[in-house]
């Protein structure tokens, strides 16, 4: 691990400069902060366990108002704070959204992200139970999200021996991406998984009935998530990235301007698959089982670090996904 | 009531285009929503009752750079979330903080925004328990609440007879941002109150247990908040303007500028005190016994509407602070 001390972070995070800022918050926060570090925070309330989560979308950095309409910038920003209790199987229940508009936005715009956040909520199974609407520069969408945490699945708990495995197909949003740089409409397999992603919570709660032991979302980017769970797991891993998911129309972008496709795979960030890690004697049954396609990729080692290698030939995994450096804008 | 029809809105809002903007996101959400209108969201958990709250704090609307420090600016932000907490009397339990700063953002203004919501919190009694870190093009505070509701004291509930009482004393954020405005230092009183707001919470439990019946913060002024309170219980009011509390530095700005004071207090946004209406019987023993000034402003009317005067002379409230009207920016 780089970086300052973990302090008040009681999930270790993997490297990076976004997660390094984290690292010195928490620090400083010390004791007056708890719980630091996961997809989710989790509160006991009368014997329950709530995971809670926000989830910041900003104009010009998570979304653009050229390449989205209105109520898809709406459900992207829910379905990425949805997918965070997706993370720790939890089961939604609620919604509060707070949202910044323009003084001069157009009250279609405004009922537009209102439909989209809330056609993300319904489809997760959460209500809308509150929120704040004010003026800013540009458009703001903030969700706070609260599940029900039944299993204590997290980003820590994987053990030497676990199979590595990832939902879906990746590579869809940094390939969208690519082509809006590139001043071209992505085709409509790679828009809608940059518009329209769909929070995993059916594999969640498969994944925690076949005894996942650590899991997290890949909101950062297969490359960066795969290392905080390692962090926060205190564990390394052999991966071969050959086996790495990738949607078709990316692995045929990639094709076209020489990248390998599971590198393109690996950085693109904002996807809101999983990647957990199942003990070995239940991994193939739940690879057969699975409601959405599941891919092993790779094994939790005992030592520290990640072992990647593409046919056997060792590779070197691109950097996490980072708001800091990078970005949508 | 003026404008859309509640739809969703359990509390029905008083009258402002901010709040036809919720109308409408309600209406259109239907029953994909639920309990919205109040400060706070209620969730029920293992026989719990949890208060929740989002706010969201925009550089240039909420705040600017020149008038506060990074660590006011977070101060004030959280402190904003935490009173939703007081207005519902609920006891504070954690913060999820979500934070947007340009990327080329000092670390140190990264960390002074940090200690700013970690001190708020602190002085509530919340921890931090989670969060975003992410870039955005000014800076982005949003504090999602989060408390135990063990009285329900909302919004709605005020019955006619009740007394209208006001905790402190109203006008310093006002006041504060005029002189700003007009390129003048607010004197430190003023300046406090807009940069270091204290939420009420120990007042809020003093008037749930002298049985408040309903209750509200001023977070979108007098004139505002008490039509949102009026609006909520389907009462009116009869009040008398010149026995609002006016906070001295803020009625010395007034006599200056020669407006009534009343009317900079009734007008000033962003107050984080609170208003209730008490039974009759409760309120004498409350006013002398609460922990901070407690002022008797009016009596809550079965006949809806507001009555307004000043020793006799019926007037007219000004309209309530509203971001898509005005704003510290």
């Amino acid at each position: 691990m780089t970086g300052p001390a973990d302090g008040a972070l009681e999930t270790p995070l993997g490297p990076g400069a976004e997660f390094d800022r984290i690292r010195r918050l928490a620090a400083r926060w010390g004791d007056r902060a708890r719980g630091l570090g996961d997809d989710c925070a989790f509160l006991e309330a009368g014997g329950e366990r709530l995971a809670v989560s926000v989830d910041l979308s900003v104009e010009g950095v998570h979304f653009r108002r050229d390449w989205l309409s209105p109520a898809e910038i709406g459900y992207r920003a829910a379905a990425a704070a949805l997918s965070d209790l997706a993370a720790v199987a939890a089961e939604p229940l609620a919604l509060l959204l707070a949202l910044g508009v323009p003084a001069e936005e157009s009250e279609a715009t405004v009922l537009a992200l209102g439909d989209g956040v809330a056609a993300a909520a319904a489809d997760c199974g959460a209500a809308i139970v509150g929120g704040d609407l004010t003026r800013a520069p540009g458009i703001v969408v903030d969700c706070c999200v609260i599940g029900r945490a039944a299993a204590e699945v997290r980003r820590r708990g994987a053990k030497p021996g676990d199979v590595l495995v990832v939902t879906g197909a990746l590579g869809g949003p940094a390939a969208a991406i690519e082509e809006w740089l590139a001043g071209r409409q992505p085709p409509a397999a790679l828009r809608e998984r940059f518009a329209r992603p769909a929070p995993r919570h059916a594999a969640a709660r498969f994944l925690a009935a076949h005894r996942a032991r650590a899991m997290i979302d890949l909101s950062d980017g297969f490359a960066g998530d795969l290392l905080h769970l390692l962090a926060a797991s205190g564990v390394g891993a052999g991966v071969d990235v050959g086996r790495l998911p990738v949607l078709p129309a990316a692995a045929q972008l990639a094709a076209r301007t020489g990248e390998p496709a599971w590198r393109l795979a690996a950085r693109s960030g904002e996807e809101y698959e999983l990647l957990a890690a199942l003990p070995p004697d239940a991994a193939e049954a739940a690879v057969t089982a699975c409601p959405v396609p599941l891919t092993p990729i790779g094994t939790i080692e005992a030592e520290p670090g990640l072992r990647a290698t593409e046919r056997g030939t060792p590779v070197t995994l691109p950097t996490g996904y980072d708001h800091f450096r990078t970005g949508a804008g």
